[in-house]
């Protein structure tokens, strides 16, 4: 009989793929940009069949409209470099979505609040680029102190040295356990999840009153 | 030949007005909203006829997606008590749209950033309730240090006494101007506007490289 | 035998009470700051006996160089209307002390990394003004999903007026149990305390290196 | 004439130099440190004299008593590693003091409303580590939008590797300026003040109530 006490509930965050890669150095981005897409495009599968949050937290390209198919539409425009990685890794209606404005996804974002929503202790760290915007997040949430995980082949940057350098200074320093998508056991993990039934789902049967905090 | 420096740049906060009124005690606003949405529809236009940014600071209704399309169509749906409000208030195209998870504007969200963006420094309030999330909002923004009005007759809560000590502790302790909408007068004032031109308008025109955070 | 699970670990807020009552409607506080004083002194008593955390959140009188002894003298001052409070009232040795720059506790304060720190997640407030600063910060407490209690004879304000509507306010709303000082069973509760051991004990003892974040 | 705006209002920050350096690696700090510490003694001593603000914004060594007097006498207790360099870099009087529980100075601290009530948008960064606390401080002061200056020689990091990376990031995507402290020129400055004079002064002569938030 184990006593070991169970790990924290688990989410896991997809940074900045819905992304145009029109930023000087972008050109570069884009073969390891695919490389990432065909790895973690599996892995959300496996993350979605296994029940865990699969977050969005994406740049809103000076939108600040709160539209995520907006930026969909304007990261998938005709010549847009990041096209095809964008198509390739489309929020499923189920995902949720976080529009942050700056580097860091708690930054200006409500991501701290869903996840305590979510109760998700544990976060499996994806996306682009390793050294900027997953490195920042992941920062930040080593400041919030939560249980941190990135996948090295399910981030990408400009070059090695950046993508090296950055997990390397999160296992460091922000206490990061860098692996590959294919060493996380789902079947090991509790994932995250609110405490009461999404309230959405009442809806059609003629929910009852709740208390929101729209007043 | 006046000295005195120009007002501040200004914005307009729509606060919780995309509502179901589905809370407790709903139905004891329902009446007081219709006289806010009479009064803050031309409101609206005005502000947005004169250049002033409209920003709607809004509830997500446990979405958490960053949509405001399926905040609308939620809180519209059939049988909503809110939903002839929500109808007459809108989100215009050119609005801008803040989804908060709490009471508080400022809670999880990017509307600091945004303002800083816009470099807004005088807010003008509007919405519900009065004294429940317009109240917060003010009170954060007092602590930011904005410089701020709200308009009681855009504001609407579910009772006179519950509108009328909100705006009281408002004046004596945060500063706030309370003040009719038809007393503001756009021409006296200064729209907050970002320093570039909005980088969506060039987006058809082949827009060229630029510097963002997604990466 | 029960199966309710026991309550979450709890620490007690001390709002402002180092506090020269110096603000306009000081004197109308001043009565009501020694009838508090008089309940919420044998309440501290009580906690620190049964090891709960004791954390004074305390405005920063503008002086901004995290310095409570600074606070404590100043608000001492001869001639200062809540001298007498306020040396009822002086933190010992073991409190925590958290200077705020505006009314909420939590705005531009390490109160929420050191509740954390201390794994609370059940909040006793106590202190003045009610309506203000045990107010504003019982709303961003309810904003972090704490579990909250007001002591209604530990906190004070200029007029029943105040104190009561703030009370009321912040049962309706935010999920506030409002209770007397003589109805907290610390027997009951379960007091926040870090995981690890205080490591400025080990200070003496030959302490041997330990990861900080001063690099 | 020139029809360039003056720069905006600046201060200085001093990362995490009241050090024990007992961290693993700090050994390898000391001789970076002692360098530092010999360039920012006499930068300090210039930006004092030219009425520029110095916040030191230091580590709380897990003591969260917002008291720099025991971190000072805690980092320079017989036998710490970085008590020399401590001693050297000693608070004064006037200077302002900011302590944070996690690497970044933003986090969890008054540091961003201290800075508003300077009225200072230009931040000269110095201390320690470069790669760590000053390195997240930038970064987080980026993203609200700080004009940012690193002086290269009045910071020290455990390598030139770590320094140099640090530094070339904040050059390359945070929009910072590194320089050396001899090229800062005081003279072409504006130093950041609190609009109103330093309540603290009016004190001994019979000061009049003002409003603080202490309510």
């Amino acid at each position: 009989m184990s006593r070991k006490p169970p790990p924290p509930p688990a989410a896991v965050l997809v940074i900045d793929v819905l992304n145009d890669l029109a930023f000087p150095g972008g050109e570069k981005v884009v073969p390891w940009a695919h490389k990432m897409a065909a790895r973690l495009k599996p892995f959300l599968a496996r993350a979605r069949a296994a029940g865990f949050p699969v977050i969005y937290v994406n740049d809103n390209y000076d939108h600040w409209r709160s539209d995520h198919g907006e930026i969909y539409r304007y990261c998938t425009r005709k010549g847009a470099r990041g096209r095809a990685v964008v198509r390739k890794l489309k929020p499923r209606r189920d995902d949720y979505f976080i529009v942050k404005p700056k580097h860091s996804g708690f930054f200006g974002t409500s991501l701290q609040p869903l996840l305590q929503h979510l109760g998700a202790r544990r976060l499996i760290l994806t996306g682009m680029a390793t050294n900027l915007c997953v490195f920042f997040t992941a920062h930040d949430a080593h400041m919030h102190e939560y249980d941190l995980y990135a996948l090295s082949d399910c981030c990408a940057a400009e070059s090695d040295f950046d993508h090296d350098t950055a997990l390397d200074q999160l296992k460091r320093f922000c206490g990061v356990t860098v692996m590959r998508s294919d060493e996380v056991d789902f079947e090991a993990e509790t994932p995250a999840a609110p405490e009461e039934k999404d309230k959405r789902r009442g809806e059609a049967a003629g929910k009852p009153e709740k208390a929101t905090n729209a007043r």
